[in-house]
């Protein structure tokens, strides 16, 4: 099966989309625009709500849940947010239909139009604005540090599986506080929560930093940014934090009374990942042989294959096998025994090498007659027979190991993938021959950005943080710059 | 707080309305019809999602995820799930908003309508079942055990907090067989989990049974249900499994080789539960004072206030606090620690109640010099004090008594609530005095059944499967009957 993919360096994109697809991770559906996502790709992401919701909780959040309409004068309320939102969204016009005159189906029923429109949430900050409305009278109220699990609808043109779809499944937390610094804490707190999952759970290492005026969130102050780097030398946005300063409390008049009895806004921040991380994960380790999972992420860690030829030789195995795979899962590793009898060991093989599952275990009679057993890993492809004493503490350790790895492998290609450079001709050379992260003074104007971002499409992925003033000047203006950013072509 | 609930005796469905806001469970929110779950609401649904979940997948089942979508046609497809599924639902006509040529706010652009009207998915079998198509081509690729956690969008006229929303949060199972018996099997059996899951975690004894020809599922051929009863006297169905035959496979052409190489339609299952639970939670246990939650489904099992006058009181007593919630949390018992300045030990009192929490611990100067704890319990108010050292034994054993007790009260009212009735007169005497379920001949046609709801408002809840023949008239029509079916009002 692995054989059939396209290998990365013929086509990176056909390689992702036959992946997607070949491992059983999603497919397109029969509406414009959204995926199934089936089974083992729900798994993965399973796997991801339970790592941060546990972070989310750690960190004193709680889940909620709001409605998926929102009515359409709500966007018009915080201003910069209706104009820089993409207009792009599903509107609900009507809510009966009935049956057609013809006898043949069904249509809508013209008297059932909605005075006003519902919108699908593209996002949720004005329908939870609009309800902490009545949750906020005083100090003692606040904070509200709330997460939703949801669905959101954006009409996007161009989609691709889990990286841009019409329908996607993300969280949004919605906190309000007291204090801007109370409020801007948040927004860097979950930036590192939001880090740290990305580094220790998904093994990819990720730069963090505030986007510029013309990327951050349309009606916040400063969004701030996860970016990681795929194998194509493309920057994947893995996460966003957003400041929202007093924005969203002004539209929805959302006000407290203060410990020295004034009446103030409230101060707001929102954060989101989303079911791109899926995506993010994919192509961030995998490899012409089909997908690389970090143990953490795996929803099979370990499988095991019997290699046998009579019914006999079946039984013999699988005494083991299970003997194993019990041991195993008494320390928490998930495994599964493949005794089908549908499908060779070499089938099998090559199935789960397509599936990323991180360690693959094979016994046959000869390894009963010797003690032995023989392991695989996953991400280097080797394999060796060890005595079958020692099996638990092996894996245990190539868990480790693989996940370990895989992050330091990223790790190393990121750093082989990023560049300093001060002159606009390096830049336009170093984009198009390796991609990567590219740092370079930039004066700091919009028209520069989009100057940049029109000729070479790369764009500012983000403007690093706490780094010491570096005068300089701008690739692109020749005008004077206090540092560099970072720019990358992106996802 | 809890003075403010208008009593059960009073008005029934006021005292649970007043509950629901007042515990934090849920409010109505700025779209109609549309509920906002609160974090104390949703934490309950989270206890829900992770005992189903767990059940799912011990029966073999994986989460997937379909789009929020139907195209319209797809309704059509199937002639009786169109015809006899509610025509009430949320259509996305357009899918772009632009500035309102008055500069104020945001319209619909005509010019992105929509070629084909979108539903918001009702449930979920068309979409599912077009999918399936391409998923199934042998008799190897069943069955196909699948569980959606989603979204789902009723327009209803009626709306009730977690009872009957326009929007709810549900599951749906949708299973693809090889065999009828093996789809009549899976769909007795996610029968038994739901009521598993009702009895051993909800508390909540319930009744099984088969709904009647005008009461099953649209489309299609069996509905078999759980059925619980209020302390209202009125049921409420718990969640539905249903047979669909091969009626959807048949609507979207899906076929499988067989065994022995015929192409056969595939057999199908449905079955679900939703965010109604925690209304049927509600109104099951609680009582003037507030809610009362089964220990297992409640998201803090046990509260401890400090009872102090000073500082330092507060500091001692602390201490100990912090210690017993220690030795708790070791036994995975969830306690929180209210030590707040703000409120008075009343005050708390009172609020604990509502919000339900099963133990409530007191501590004061008193008992660290007796070496000794109140505990009150949350189902009878009883209140005792106990020695200090034996705190881990008695809390783990009381909530065990509580969430045993409170199914034993609910199987007692129940069992006090059901009768057997042989004229119709009894039956609306009965009805109109007690409510219950009330077991009754009827003579299998959808005109008797039809009539008695117009008459009483009380429905077939329920055919009793297995029962043995039991030879009698219909208390309506006097026409001969086999057996009994269980009436009631249902909500």
């Amino acid at each position: 099966m692995a054989k059939e993919l396209t290998s990365r360096s013929v086509d990176y994109s056909q390689w992702y989309n036959d992946l997607v697809i070949k491992a059983g991770l999603a497919e397109n559906s029969a509406v414009r625009g959204c995926m199934v996502i089936k089974p083992y790709g729900y798994s993965i992401w399973e796997k991801m709500q339970a790592a941060l919701d546990k972070m989310f909780k750690d960190t004193g959040h709680s889940n909620a849940y709001f409605p998926l309409f929102i009515p359409k004068s709500f966007f018009s309320r915080e201003a910069k947010h209706v104009e820089g939102f993409a207009k792009e969204c599903a509107i609900v016009t009507h809510y009966r239909l009935k049956n057609a005159p013809d006898g043949h189906g069904v249509v809508v029923d013209e008297t059932s139009k909605l005075e006003e429109e519902l919108i699908i949430r593209p996002t949720s900050e004005t329908i939870i604005w609009n309800t902490y409305k009545g949750w906020i009278q005083s100090y003692r109220d606040l904070p509200i540090l709330v997460n939703q699990w949801a669905n959101v609808v954006r009409w996007e043109m161009r989609t691709r599986l889990f990286l841009r779809t019409a329908e996607f499944l993300w969280q949004e937390g919605h906190t309000a506080h007291e204090t801007k610094e109370e409020a801007v804490e948040e927004t860097i707190k979950m930036l590192n929560v939001y880090s740290e999952f990305a580094e220790k759970f998904l093994a990819i290492p990720v730069l963090k930093g505030r986007k510029t005026e013309s990327e951050k969130f349309a009606g916040g102050e400063d969004t701030y940014t996860i970016e990681g780097l795929m194998q194509d030398g493309k920057a994947l946005q893995c996460g966003t934090s957003h400041f929202l300063g007093q924005n969203f409390a002004k539209a929805f008049d959302v006000k407290y009374a203060s410990r020295n009895g004034s009446l103030e806004y409230v101060w707001a921040t929102s954060w989101g990942v989303s079911t791109r991380l899926v995506g993010a994960l994919i192509m961030a380790h995998s490899d012409d042989n089909g997908l690389i999972l970090p143990p953490k992420m795996a929803p099979i860690q370990v499988v095991i294959i019997p290699i046998y030829k009579s019914e006999a030789e079946l039984a013999q195995v699988s005494e083991k096998a299970n003997q194993i795979k019990k041991v195993l899962e008494a320390k928490n590793i998930s495994v599964q025994y493949d005794n089908r009898d549908t499908q060779k060991p070499g089938w099998k093989f090559a199935e789960y090498e397509l599936k990323g599952v991180p360690v693959r275990i094979a016994i046959g009679p000869k390894d009963l007659a010797n003690k032995t057993i023989e392991i695989a890993r996953r991400d280097t492809l080797e394999k060796k027979t060890y005595p079958d004493d020692q099996v638990e503490i092996i894996v245990e350790q190539m868990l480790e190991d693989i996940q370990n790895n895989l992050y330091k492998k990223a790790l190393k290609f990121r750093n082989e993938n990023t560049f300093k450079v001060d002159t606009y001709e390096d830049f336009k050379r170093i984009l198009e021959e390796k991609g990567g992260f590219i740092s370079a003074h930039w004066d700091g104007t919009a028209e520069t950005e989009n100057k940049i971002k029109e000729e070479t499409k790369a764009t500012i992925r983000y403007i690093p943080m706490d780094q010491a003033e570096e005068i300089g000047k701008c690739i692109y203006s020749g005008k004077p710059s206090k540092g560099r950013v970072i720019f990358a072509k992106a996802y």
